[in-house]
């Protein structure tokens, strides 16, 4: 029998949204034993963090680590900062240059903690939710990015050195959001526990408007099945027409 | 008259130690406005963090930021857990292998850290007082990793993808611990607010023992001159005599 002793240990990281959720459920099927790692910086959806645990008990985590990080280092974000978050926002506006919701080095520091948690764990795998078709705006969403810290992860641990280094692995960086709402289905990722919103109002409810929302509702437009949050449902088109 | 304004501006990781001091003078000698950056991660050598203090105030720094970082993160180093720190080795014994003082992952996350303050204040470059001759064994002190980190850096960031990426300066790289002691004397640094020690009493006095002490008593031997911090200056062949 496959127990979490004797199966290849994977850190994923868990941000409580749709595609962190789908990334660790592939993981899982592939056969890893999960450790789970959710960075909580101060960002104003702490729901976020409630529902990366409710997954981590769905998907048999080994073990399920929250991370505090001072959200002082990251100035500069509408995401940590009082910034408005866009809103109803087109696909052609929000692939046009760096979004406001850019937070500075964000993933080379999620990565640099799910490296230490790798190494610690003896982990030879980090899951990475990462995504460049709806997130083209983001330089450390990018291939090249992942690449560029897959070397950082071979030369700067003793694992890398040892000849064992950890691998960083994005299986939906070149999907489409309804692909990825596909292979979650397939699956059998509850959605319902998934948390996609910039901004959600003080309940935990998703606004409906920012550019993640919309994101995750033209995924399921595009699939032809309904978000089970229901919240998400909100119809674009007439918030579109509301908007100031 | 040059202002904190109208210079380039740079981060610089400051340990509280002597590589970092010396890294901090140099770049404050090259002309760049200083913001000083110091991770406390619950080693246990928290004297260090006042001595940054004290030398960033020395150094005219334009800010100097403390970030502390949960130590749990990283479980299996003496530095962080309750192991043995090595005693009386020689620089043979210091050199073989990777030290039970690695810390995983440690300068991945330090300077991530380091480049989301860099583009929080639009800085162009992180100093990094990372040295290859004495600290051989440790792989993220290593030309390539940082060549690497660098890359991350290039590609990972919104001042990366504006052509304005910001470059990793490691300049005590390939220095001898004489060689940085003598920059140093050269540019004035106030060595008696440097910190060298990984596994000081209670009092924070220097153990004069572990691999950190008898790097730098060796070097300032080398150099010829005292050490100004009296506890740093133990007799390392009567404390190898005395030892059990």
């Amino acid at each position: 029998m496959m127990t979490p002793e004797n199966r290849n240990r994977a850190v994923v990281l868990a941000s409580g949204g749709l595609d962190s959720a789908v990334t660790a459920a592939l993981a899982k099927t592939e056969g890893w034993a999960l450790y789970l790692l959710t960075i909580s910086y101060g960002q104003r959806h702490g729901i976020e963090i409630d529902r990366a645990r409710r997954l981590a008990k769905w998907l048999g985590a080994v073990e399920h680590r929250v991370h505090e990080l001072d959200l002082r280092m990251f100035g500069g974000s509408a995401l940590t900062d009082n910034l408005d978050v866009p809103r109803d926002r087109s696909q052609k506006e929000r692939t046009h240059g760096i979004p406001v919701t850019y937070v500075p080095a964000r993933n080379t520091i999620f990565l640099g903690l799910a490296l230490a948690y790798a190494e610690v764990v003896q982990a030879t795998r980090i899951y990475f939710g990462a995504n460049v078709v709806d997130y083209s705006g983001y330089p450390d969403c990018r291939p090249e990015f992942i690449q560029a810290f897959a070397e950082v992860a071979r030369l700067g641990t003793k694992m890398g050195v040892e000849g064992r280094p950890v691998d960083i692995c994005a299986p939906l960086l070149f999907k489409t959001k309804a692909e990825i709402i596909r292979l979650g289905l397939a699956l059998g990722v509850p959605f319902h526990l998934t948390h996609s919103c910039y901004d959600p109002d003080e309940n935990g409810n998703p606004c409906g408007r920012c550019d993640s929302c919309r994101i995750r509702q033209e995924g399921f437009r595009a699939v032809g099945i309904p978000d089970p949050v229901p919240a998400h449902q909100t119809d674009v088109e007439s918030s579109v027409r509301n908007s100031p």
